[in-house]
């Protein structure tokens, strides 16, 4: 029996054997059509990096072609090799961090190159004993200081390769000095075959397609508003209506684009470091405040975070208590997500556009900071009614967040408006988008009033909206607007 | 008047720039005792820079003085440089760091220079003429292929550096080539050469106070968690206390560590990438679980991100609504932070010592637990006599927020407890540390029940709750804990 068994096991895993090799040519044949549509994915994710790739491509075999041309290859020799060096090492996606590389390659190359030089006089003066004692006393120290540098926050984000290629080129002079005793000759060969290679990257990642890394900070960061607008936007009906419909708010409907925007901070930070190497470009001057979009992408975080905790509670929206405070509260809610939507849509278009925010973004804010009053005066009438405290409370969770998300809303216009004004930003239009949905708003507060007729504050809101509507200049906005669909008193409501 | 207030303007100036000349040194000194000052910061926040320093410094001189040292040099001629060359470019911060880039080196130098001979002896094919062309279509065509390559996620994770010098070598390997004639000996030099200022390298990293990327990862998850903990620990009294006192809490007494997690995704996946380069050391092996560690840091992020919602909700807390409100729902809140805070420091613990956290940890889960429920309980018998509902808001606001950071917790802790599992962790014992806490709760649970008589889920909660701390034999722990202190029917009262 065990025989026979074995015999079968045997059997078995030849024929397991077998299957394995026989499906080995459809497994291949999977592998491969699954790597050609993962390649075929990145080239269309975003075609410039099928160009990047031809552009190092290119750089390359020019250089390389320099380097066969015979009559220039006899005046640089061996070290012609370090143009293709550079270039492989130097070229980068964005223009920027090309810019960065070859700058910080070529100025360490220079510097490090002289002091080499001099290293190497000053190790002479110590006999053919005292020569390499001396000159690795001074690599070490060097290459210790320099590299303990590199630790340094600032130096880091700029200067990093800059101190690699520093420590690289002292310790060869240093090195190749004792050796060559040529040592001039060959820093000037190498700093040129570095400035030829380097300059071949230059030209051709500025003028072939370029990628510009402050165009991309530009983009992303208005992409980012973007995203936080359509899951604002879409917030309110997907809540509020999937809860009164299957009785389970789950957060699998929502947009989840604004994850990203999480983990943005690193990407953000490059780019933006990148952007400062950059010359003018397209509507970019060379001093554009590339900082300032640091800011701005720290409060779009800052509201990602919200919205982060928001789809925490809704997710979590098992008790589902009671559908008549939702109701309640479903008005004021919608709309203030809705007009931080719209806000942020707003800025977002006005970054694409260079224009400045000012009049179309603000509409919203007002409309949504109004909602969030509405808000609190819909909390107030409804607590009276309501005797289930714990089953309210996701639903007034949500509004209480969203109520923070409108105050970091009104700080990114600000930054925005901020931006606007240190970029240079065109004087925008008031869009028209904005005047057919001012109305029923106005009415709908007028709805929610009469609960509070003991409240002053309420009917000093709309008393003052409606008289500032009237009697205000917009001296901001430098053009006289749509002052009947536009109320505009934005700091003298907020100081109510 | 005119040349007279000229004047005065050139004597202002004058005495202006003189008064900067005199400053100049005051100034000078004044920055350089900054510049040391920040030197010394930067050294005593991780005396390990201090000695990566050294180690660079160090292994520098040394590849250095072999390539000084006559006989050497005669075997490997100008290549000894590309030992120097290695060394700077590859010797990283932590020794997976180091290994990293020498392996990618290493092994691409290889592949690229065996291509790159197959690559010269094809084109030698085309004669005088048409190997240039042929060279330079090949180089094109890998060059732009491998730079596409870097594009993916997963090469752009482990192999970019890889790819960028095989790029750089066959580049270098096919110019030289048609250049120098004696292909193979230069391959052969170059890549021992490389071999020696590897292996140099691997050798300082490794045995000179090395610098592990798993050690650096796993201390940074744990103390992560220690960030949160000391948060929640702290958060109940500053927050229920502040605004008692002085009617404002303001956010500003809290310890804002936790801010730092909330960026820590990208340096905790490229520690994640180096640590799975690194061979076994200390208290781990080779196959430590290192992808799960990125698990827990997720989750941890996901409770920065709550935190930071609660933090926006204290900052915002103007209403300061019905302190009696918030009376009645401090105890549970405090509690559920608390333990959670006590959950979180007892995981990090069990993380720094190894031990399996399951006992201390799940005490603190299962009591954070029960005081979420003191908080529905709460909540709903406060909803009866509570009239202002927008008043109680902000406080209602940040209970809901620390339930949900309550249920992230309880993730959390799973996953340390996979983890644990995972890379075999000790048994821990029981930490006594628990039990002087746990009688007073169970009075406190004992107040909140009579209000609910009514409610039978409550009385079931607290009946199944001491049943089970008499009849559980708690096999997933392993040993007989402390049964009259600490329940463990995690799953039973989690269903209720």
């Amino acid at each position: 029996m065990d025989i026979d068994s074995t015999a079968q096991d045997k059997a078995r895993f030849f024929a397991g054997a077998w299957g394995r090799v026989k499906a080995l040519p459809g497994k291949l044949k999977a592998k491969v059509t699954s790597t050609a549509k993962s390649i075929k994915k990145l080239g269309q994710d975003d075609p410039r990096r099928l160009t990047h790739s031809l552009k190092v491509g290119l750089a390359l075999t020019l250089v390389s072609l320099l380097y066969y041309a015979r009559p220039i290859y006899d005046d640089f020799g061996v070290s012609g090799m370090w143009a293709v060096l550079t270039v492989v090492v130097v070229f980068e996606f964005t223009v920027g961090g090309t810019l960065s590389k070859t700058l910080n390659r070529g100025f360490a190359t220079f510097l490090a190159g002289a002091l080499g030089l001099g290293a190497d006089y000053f190790a002479s003066l110590f006999g053919k004993n005292g020569e390499p004692i001396v000159l690795g006393i001074l690599v070490f120290l060097l290459a210790a200081a320099a590299t303990f540098s590199r630790f340094f926050p600032r130096i880091k984000a700029r200067y990093d390769y800059g101190v690699l290629i520093f420590i690289l080129t002292f310790s060869l002079v240093a090195v190749s000095g004792y050796r060559v005793n040529e040592l001039v000759v060959l820093a000037h060969q190498r700093l040129s075959t570095i400035i030829m290679g380097g300059a071949t990257c230059m030209l051709i990642s500025i003028f072939v397609c370029p990628v510009w890394a402050g165009e991309d900070l530009h983009k992303a960061i208005a992409s980012n508003l973007e995203k936080l607008a359509t899951y604002l936007e879409g917030f309110g009906g997907v809540y509020f209506q999937s809860s009164e419909s299957d009785g389970m708010g789950t957060g699998k409907s929502f947009p989840q684009g604004y994850k990203s925007i999480l983990n943005s901070k690193s990407s953000e930070e490059s780019l933006a470091n990148f952007a400062r190497w950059e010359p003018g470009h397209g509507r970019f001057r060379l001093r554009h405040p590339w900082k300032h979009y640091l800011k701005i992408g720290a409060l779009a975080r800052q509201c990602a975070y919200q919205i982060e905790a928001i789809n925490g509670c809704i997710g979590s929206d098992h008790i589902q208590g009671s559908e008549e405070f939702k109701g309640k509260i479903e008005g004021s809610c919608t709309r203030m997500s809705a007009e931080c939507g719209k806000t942020l849509k707003a800025l977002a278009t006005s970054m694409k556009t260079m224009t400045d925010p000012y009049s179309s973004a603000n509409t919203h804010v007002e409309n949504s900071k109004a909602a969030m009053k509405d808000l609190k005066f819909a909390l107030k009438a409804a607590s009276l009614e309501n005797a289930d405290l714990a089953a309210i409370l996701p639903a007034a969770t949500v509004g209480s967040i969203l109520v923070e998300i409108v105050k970091c809303v009104e700080k990114i216009s600000e930054a925005v408006h901020e931006l606007s004004q240190l970029a240079h930003f065109e004087k925008g239009t008031v869009e028209p988008t904005v005047s057919p949905e001012k109305p029923p708003q106005l009415l709908h507060r007028g709805i929610i009033q009469p609960v509070l007729d003991g409240d002053s504050t309420a009917n000093d809101n709309v008393v003052i909206t409606i008289h500032e509507i009237i009697s205000t200049d917009s001296p901001e906005n430098g053009k006289a607007c749509d002052q009947h669909q536009v109320p505009k008193a934005g700091k003298k409501i907020e100081a109510l």
